[in-house]
């Protein structure tokens, strides 16, 4: 069946409609099952047979993410379609909105896979960034590297997730061999910002305009990967205000539709109190690793928010009932799962994923607190 | 593949695994979610194709429940079977127990299908239940009234359910028109309880014999059906306890394996007290309605908790991070599902059913409050 008339009138995907998630990981598994949650049914669409999301979802599609006609029989059967990762082709995106409204839209896409988009559009916004420079040759490197210092940070514009695709470049440049390590790619230098701490906000846009955020966390990071976050972050309040307000602009002036993850940086304290102290590093058009405890924690998680938005339902409570702590199980870390089956504190979620690869997540686990007693932050 | 060996060595599923569950209705369908939660697979047996749980299960057998073939392929590929509804008929469990564990086992099923099993059970543990006399005919039904008075509610022993399968006896008894009216099945008669309000407790044991139960709640019924469930319930600390001592009696006491749900009657003050105000109403072999609050409102809700009892997990904690209030939506409730959705106070859950119909539960809501402030509980 064709069920295009909802991207023509924007009518809300009422229960026993079905949403489309493009992407089969641990993030499409927990979007699918916030949807039925809600009533609602499910089509994955992954080119990997053994997809996590496909164990709770009524249908599925394995097929290419460049299938055309795969795309446009999974979007003509769907409501709805979104996403789990932000590296969608932009062709796929544009067979499948011939078929079907997708949520968030080609320009969040657009932005957020390419670093240097990103970073102009969140500083045209009048946000601070890193520095940066776009690098395309060793000649521009060398001019970013005279023009930011060292140490400073090249990365590929496209496609660098978890640490990968990136090389810090420190004084004493050799710029050929930077660019080798990146596989010569299109690149941008990041000027290096000594921060003091990594907070995100998890923000939601619906359908009507309406935005909703998460408290900001803070979060730890492990090998470049993110290891714990902490729910709350210790902000002041203006600081933690300015984030949210930082988060919303920019779902607001993309004409977001869904969840986004932002990643910030506080700067130590320069005396001047609390202003100019956040940058953002970078954004996420989608549901976000560091936004797992709200499952746990809020009446209504990211999860759950995304397919509001998504499916134009009017946005949940972003309030949390409870602090939080949520661990990733990284690789060898989900082995031994009796003794995490075995912890009264954990709130267990396992991917479903067969097979325990280093550096690959395998689930989490989130601890609760009474609100303003969690724990403090423990660096690695 | 055949996996009996979980069968007698007793090994705990490991994630990967895979659990069987007989009946695909909304409570199949919360059970499979919080399976594929911890990481396991869920394989959903029902006859009916359009079953809810299909959506959120890995594999599916669409056959009746007593097609001996296809129940054992079904068994043959799963680790452990549970079930959603008590009356599986007792060849069914016989059948499924040949190729795999079956979790609650076969003696709790036969004295939660039978009444006069139950109540007798029930007693033989020193717990009070309303007074009973087994009716087989109009004689018989006679001289239990005889015995019992009026009003008494006269019950067929099997397939009752939300007030079916009951008639109340008034004085001027005319056995035989109320036997007409529940079938001339067998039946028991039982003495009317002037009762203050209804209770339950939800409560899990492990194969390690480890008890744990959610604190009670009030349950408030309209039409014979739950409407409300109230957690915790308004109780002395000595009552309270004492439904939860009541409740692990009879799980202990049936070596039960699983949640079970258990509903008492509170008896108004008699002067004397705390002592002898409880008697049990009916057990459920299964997780139960007047559970569901526990999804949103306690870190381990009664579905995993039920999954990690059949899996051989240890127990998870039964403490709850909030009060809560749950309301069932009943037929039309369901049917104006934009109003429910801006709501920012409610967890919504919705059953993907396709039909509204009257009577039919359709979805619930559970509204959380920070602990000890749950608002007063009011009648219908």
């Amino acid at each position: 069946m064709n069920r295009t008339v909802n991207a023509s009138t924007g009518e809300p995907v009422a229960p026993g409609g079905c949403i489309g998630i493009l992407g089969g990981g641990q993030l499409g598994r927990m979007l699918a099952t916030a949807a039925t949650e809600l009533g609602l049914t499910v089509h994955v669409y992954c080119p990997d047979e053994n997809s996590p999301a496909f164990d709770v979802a009524a249908e599925k599609t394995v097929a290419a993410y460049d299938d055309a006609e795969a795309l446009a029989r999974f979007a003509d059967n769907v409501d709805v379609v979104t996403y789990e990762f932000e590296n969608v082709p932009a062709e796929t995106v544009r067979i499948l909105t011939e078929h079907a409204p997708v949520r968030p839209g080609a320009l969040a896409l657009a932005t957020a896979q390419d670093r240097l988009a990103e970073k102009t559009f969140i500083a045209e916004q009048g946000i601070r960034t890193a520095p940066f420079r776009a690098v395309d040759d060793a000649a521009g490197l060398a001019q970013a590297i005279a023009d930011l210092g060292t140490p400073s940070i090249l990365k590929t514009r496209r496609f660098g997730y978890d640490g990968k695709g990136q090389t810090r470049i420190e004084a004493g440049p050799a710029p050929q061999a930077a660019l080798d390590e990146i596989g010569n790619a299109p690149a941008i230098l990041e000027g290096f910002v000594p921060f003091e701490r990594e907070i995100s906000v998890i923000v939601a846009r619906g359908q009507d305009g309406a935005i909703a955020a998460y408290d900001p966390v803070e979060n730890i990071h492990k090998n470049h990967i993110l290891d714990r976050s902490f729910a709350p972050a210790t902000l002041t309040p203006g600081i933690a205000a300015e984030a949210i307000e930082i988060a919303s602009t920019l779902v607001r002036e993309l004409d977001y539709v869904g969840v986004m993850g932002v990643e910030l940086f506080l700067l130590p304290p320069d005396g001047k109190g609390d202003k100019d102290r956040l940058l953002v590093n970078e954004i996420a058009p989608r549901v976000h690793n560091s936004g797992h405890w709200t499952m746990d924690a809020c009446l209504v998680g990211q999860f759950e928010q995304h397919v509001r938005a998504i499916c134009g339902w009017p946005l949940g409570s972003a309030a949390r009932h409870s602090d939080a702590v949520m661990t990733n199980l990284i690789g060898e870390d989900a082995a031994d799962w009796t003794a995490l089956a075995a912890d009264p504190g954990y709130a267990i979620h396992l991917y479903g994923k067969a097979e325990i690869r280093a550096g690959r997540k395998m689930g989490h686990v989130t601890r609760l607190f009474p609100i303003g007693e969690r724990p403090a932050v423990t660096p690695n």
